[in-house]
């Protein structure tokens, strides 16, 4: 299957003295619309603003970010300054996906070891090294595709929350990527998607991206999932994930641990979907992710109208922790860890 | 406590050619605007369309259509056809909350005892009797807070869903009248409030009455509950009720049953509160309540902006079934029935 999309989520065009670009994903579904990135500054704004969002699709926005930052220098000695100061600034932008970060130390990393290339060529590898970020995370999900695909059998009914599609990604996504996937081999089967408040990414992006690829997707509210399980009408809930512990713990988009506990109540295999560079080896476990509280008015206005009473607090935290306990399995894309456990996780990543 | 509210969600004003009036609740909390209802067919749209709402505040509201739809017969023989007419159209409305047929089935059996009266004496004992309805359930809401006020301790963290209120009861309401009550006992405790998709009762309506009953409350996103539940942040579930079944089974808004699944799973208490009204002998157990199904567009508009792509469906259950064994006890006016168990409920309705 071609890209679903038919746009690309984020992408680099031109030479060194080129730009990002991305769909601003705050507008859809009514507007595609193509913001472009010449300067830090709009870009880190994309990313705070979540016009670029999802786990994946964060660090290749970080990794073009870093060229976009250092391309200007005029010695080598200003790159590394430069370097350094975006790195911090970008690492600003959003806490929980470990992506971010990971992505920021493979650019100063991968600048540290060509040190001694003159300033052009360096610069012009770490456009090289964000491009490679862009296209290895596109195969990446490719394989996640492939090693979750026979999950879903003809018949099947989905579940997942929030977008881990191709617009969380640089193309096809985490754990849509399984659903693209079991559409290419033939199957049919139902999706529910859960619409997740407070921004409503289920509805507007998940939606828009499996309606385009011709997947049976139907819209809900968060709060009708527990119904639907009741009634045995899902049989699979997988989603993405931001950020996974050493022992498998996942914080994910809130609502995903409620999601997890649901279908343990309901014998529903939970399974979450991430590529190698969404766990956090130096965590434990999940109570050392750092959750993300956004600001109270996305709650309490909904495009502009007000909905909370003047006055009152709103408690807006963007994500929640999925004990490994209530994981049947990681999809990744060197194969399921299944079950979820801290030795099963280092062997994959011994490998 | 005087009224929480200071308005009146719904009432008769005037005499026999009076009207009904009542808080238009879909403008909350931005506007307080009062709707007045002078015929059958804005009283039938005030409830279709949520303008009016809440099973015990939909049973008033009923019982005073019945009287809008019967006062201007020509004689007895008009009075008794439009009766059922208009019993027929109000049942059409909405079809889970059960205080409704309660409320329509009472006025048609006044008005058989009563049909040796004169005209206008059996049309101005429909009205009296309507207001006794209102005036009833405004006690009975006062009877289920004292009931239940127990419950809240000092320093207390309350879950509530959707809006038991007030706005949903003749005043005061059924969770809520709980937290009213605790209060005017001087105790001091925190409300979270979930918003409550698609609708919004639990931003716009519970924390507009609990702000303005100097109630400490926040709103959550629906999908936050189980997260703070896992931190340790909620010490007690209470939600009002649509209709029980003769077990204790009961709907409830959607997403009463994922939280009280998600209660179980924390070993949070979970508590309905609601009338003897709300209970539905007649049924056996919950299977048997019809459960609304609401247009689309409640799902996939906010407030005018579309937040679903076009061509793809919502599906948009306006409850669900809570089963009886995850409900530690229900709150009415002759006190809580714990546990929640056939013969218990029997008592209370022999008694």
């Amino acid at each position: 299957m071609a890209n679903p999309l038919s746009y690309k989520t984020i992408d680099w065009v031109g030479g060194l003295d080129g730009a990002v670009e991305m769909i601003d994903q705050t507008l859809l579904p009514e507007d595609v619309k193509i913001l472009t990135c010449r300067d830090v500054g709009t870009l880190w704004e994309a990313i705070r603003s979540l016009r670029v969002r999802g786990a994946p699709a964060i660090g290749v926005a970080a990794a073009m970010g870093v060229v976009l930052g250092t391309r200007d220098a005029a010695d080598q000695a200003e790159l590394f300054e430069n370097l350094t100061r975006v790195c911090e600034y970008l690492a600003s932008s959003r806490p929980t996906a470990v992506n971010l970060f990971w992505a920021l130390e493979r650019m100063r990393s991968r600048a540290e070891s060509l040190r001694n290339l003159p300033l052009e060529e360096l610069k012009q590898a770490l456009l090289t090294e964000a491009q490679a970020v862009r296209a290895e995370d596109a195969a990446i999900c490719r394989a996640i595709g492939q090693a979750g695909q026979h999950l879903i059998q003809d018949g099947a009914t989905v579940l997942t929350h929030c977008n881990a599609g191709g617009l969380a990604t640089a193309e096809y996504g985490t754990a849509l990527a399984i659903m693209y996937a079991a559409r290419e081999n033939g199957r049919r089967f139902q999706v529910y998607a859960d619409e997740t408040r407070p921004l409503l990414q289920g509805a507007r992006l998940t939606a828009w991206e499996l309606f385009r690829a011709g997947i049976d997707v139907t819209v809900i509210c968060d709060n009708v999932a527990g119904s639907l399980m009741k009634a045995g009408r899902i049989g699979l809930v997988v989603t993405g994930a931001d950020r996974i512990a050493a022992n498998g713990d996942a914080a994910n988009k809130i609502g995903t641990y409620s999601l997890a506990v649901l279908a343990q109540a309901h014998g529903v295999p939970f399974y979450v979907a991430a590529p190698r560079s969404t766990f956090d080896l130096s965590l434990e476990n999940g109570e050392a992710i750092p959750i993300e509280v956004r600001p109270a008015e996305e709650v309490s206005q909904v495009f502009g109208r007000v909905v909370v009473p003047e006055g009152v607090g709103c408690y807006n935290p963007a994500f929640d922790v999925t004990p490994a306990r209530l994981i049947r399995g990681i999809v990744t894309e060197q194969g399921i860890i299944e079950p979820v456990h801290r030795d099963r996780i280092r062997e994959v990543f011994a490998g």
